[in-house]
């Protein structure tokens, strides 16, 4: 993908790096592990991303943790941008080579170093992927639950605090890292807490890095919570009449304490889609989507409880099974949107982005987010992990359409502006990015400077992904 | 209380002050609401610790956010040390005024701002107790689960990242904040974060502030979650042939999944100081209490499961009921566990700690502890928030007795190493404060020094609570 959105100043000042020096020396320190060539290029940077972006001028590839620390003090040494990579999945051009200098790719540290089932923790490094986690617990009984869609690296993941659809039930990335161990800019290694289930000893490092986008060090080796996998998981669906009836449900759902595994919103564009695309005939209305997991008993009385409350707010015939064939065929729509989406214009750019409020303003956000899609003439759909208040609008754009381009870039800043006068956040899972800077310090002003203030004081330098985040 | 436990040496260097130039300046600035009278400064440190303190040097009774700022602005600009001051029921010396200096009183900033309910959300101000909120909350349907055991501010329960009992299902005061304002050390006021229930909106600098010991800035606004009130609670307790037993028990209760929401360990000792306190004739072996929130149905099959795990773990009868008085019956030992303990010797002062380690370690750590009292000749209670792996050591000592408080010394080192090498946490719950410091660099090493920076760059006089955590 290439350049299609408008990027805000970089407010990191840039420090006078050199590169060339850096790259050298990398070049002789790693042999077969380095490359310099264009197509692997290529490959680390620009991914999944609508923002600008260079060419890293090389790329290591890391084994292992003392690997990356070599690759970290050359770079500070000569003042080199390092940019961390994983698969290369993050939607916010977080992989992206900004200044070029070196990308490190983790893929190659993939090694799942223990599983404690007693403990209910995983330690791993960061190119793990989060199925491949999976896949390796599978005998186990535990489960790994974090799920943003992608095959993400759990080291991507923790730098970008990702969630995604059961955040409602098992929290986010910072809910679940325990521990670090991060590469920080100056060559030292941290071990960011011990293995404690909880901990108030000093300052809290461990969500300091996670979130910070990969700005203030490199993640090594990441400390996870596990679960134990649902005895039944049910799941079902329902049509509302409007988004507000399907998200005040929603509100009801969470004020009673119904430990929902999973909410899922799709709004009537979608499901327009998703009944073209997978051959489906669910009514043109928002559509929400559930999951529970517990025991039969449980389930059967979290989905009765469910049902009532859906028809008190005007929902159809909720429709629920524990049968796990017939649960994929009522998700269907939901595992087919992204694919939905795409096909109504295949020739078109598919660009996802999101944003969080408070529950209570969730349905006026995304009925205006549905207005403003007619307004600039936008071709968008609504999906939303509503039970935190977040949704996504996955739209395909002509690249080379300079009215939609700019369409684009009002809507998507009108939306940013949108959650945050709402008292929410430009970004509930996505991040800052190279795209959001501007945002982050729309939403909280002041706090931006002690933010900087800590990037500053960690990485002098500024080599750690620089032009992200600030 | 009084000097008992030898302080570890303050790390942070010592300012040069200029205490007598802010408190003159304060004294006419707040006029009746500064104090430097003998009696009220006295009132503002050594509360409920063991360790050394002078009395502040005066005290503000801060109405409100302006009021705190101004005492800020002019402490920062004449140096002089701010200790902010809640109820003072920290037990790691927290509000002592180690370095003279202004005590920050908080308790008139206790108004509850605004409750949404279709949020789950309150903001309150510092000085309001969770007993306060709670009781406020009442005709709402929901409450804020954080419970520490003493009636303590929320602001403090902030500042020191508080949990308590049920901490097993509702998290820690870092699980439960979602944003807070702060006065910074330079007068700048801070909001950390919107109100959105989740955030991937820049480096995390709420949770950097919970858990920060009143070190980093003055808590004047606190976002916080709240839950619905379960529609029924049950409670049991059940008796077990040895700790190990017990242990595996609640190992098993974790990965089973069940959503229990206390789970209290009572060791041997503690309960024969509970049956003499309370009258009652519990075999003297350890126990578990336990409590399960959900709908009838769903306790019931909590209770069950459990009985069939308790059994298995040789746990005798599982005693379990769904009405409140005998649910109070049954957790009586619990709820007297302090008294009980204190009632032994009366004319001893009470001391308490606690350690937080991996699950799996939770039989040995607790264990070898005990053999620990008895080397050591001390009189202590154990009583653990297990499923957390979090326990704590009730002592009662003497402080006349040079012999006897050396050897709590060792004790208390010994139980902090023995935790740390057990890949867990010197504190789980009460912080670091004045008595900890040096675990914390045993625990975190190199980490500390990065939190360090993060203290001098934002507090580069070190005037925020001085020669607490590090």
């Amino acid at each position: 993908m290439s350049v299609l959105v408008k990027n805000h100043k970089d407010l990191v000042k840039n420090v006078d790096y050199n590169k060339e020096e850096a790259i050298k020396v990398l070049k002789k320190e790693f042999g077969q592990q380095f490359s310099d060539s264009k197509s692997v290029r290529e490959q680390h940077t620009d991914t999944t991303t609508i923002h600008t972006s260079k060419l890293p001028d090389g790329v290591v590839f890391a084994e292992n943790e003392s690997d990356v620390r070599k690759t970290v003090e050359i770079c500070n040494k000569y003042k080199c941008p390092i940019i961390p990579f994983g698969v290369g999945s993050s939607l916010e051009g977080h992989v992206n080579a900004l200044h070029g200098g070196v990308s490190v790719d983790l893929n190659n540290m993939n090694k799942i170093l223990s599983i404690s089932p007693e403990d209910s923790l995983a330690v791993v490094q960061p190119g793990v992927t989060r199925e491949q986690l999976n896949t390796y617990l599978r005998d186990t009984g535990l489960f790994f639950p974090i799920d943003p869609g992608a095959n993400a690296s759990l080291g991507g993941m923790s730098a970008t605090n990702a969630s995604g659809t059961n955040a409602v039930r098992y929290g986010t990335m910072k809910d679940n890292v325990v521990s670090l161990k991060v590469v920080m800019p100056n060559g030292e290694i941290l071990k960011t807490a011990n293995k404690a289930k909880k901990s108030s000893a000093g300052y809290d490092i461990t969500r300091l890095m996670v979130g910070s986008e990969g700005t203030l060090g490199i993640i090594t080796e990441i400390t996870l919570k596990l679960y134990g996998i649902p005895e039944v998981i049910a799941g079902g669906r329902v049509t509302f009449p409007s988004i507000k009836n399907a998200t005040e449900a929603v509100i009801m759902v969470i004020q009673s304490g119904i430990p929902v595994a999973r909410i899922e919103l799709l709004d009537q564009e979608q499901v327009k889609a998703c009944n073209a695309y997978s051959k489906l005939d669910l009514p043109e209305e928002p559509l929400l989507l559930l999951e529970f997991h517990g025991s039969e008993a449980s389930v059967k009385e979290q989905s009765e409880l469910f049902s009532e409350i859906a028809t008190d707010f005007g929902g159809g015939n909720f429709e629920w099974t524990s049968n796990n064939e017939q649960r994929n065929k009522l998700w269907k729509a939901r595992h087919d949107a992204y694919y939905a989406t795409k096909s109504c214009k295949p020739d078109d750019e598919y660009i996802a982005t999101d944003v969080c409020v408070p529950i209570s303003r969730l349905s006026d956000c995304i009925m205006e987010t549905q207005v403003d899609l007619k307004k600039y003439n936008l071709f968008g759909h609504i999906v939303g992990h509503v039970g935190d208040g977040n949704f996504h609008v996955q739209l395909m754009v002509n690249p080379n359409d300079k009215n939609e381009i700019e369409a684009l870039n009002f809507f998507l800043d009108r939306l940013s502006k949108r959650a945050i006068n709402m008292e929410g956040t430009c970004t509930g899972e996505h991040g800052i990015g190279q795209g959001k800077k501007q945002y982050l310090i729309d939403e909280l002003g002041p706090c931006v400077s002690f933010m900087k203030k800590i990037k500053s004081t960690f990485d002098p330098n500024n080599i750690m992904n620089p032009g992200k985040v600030f």
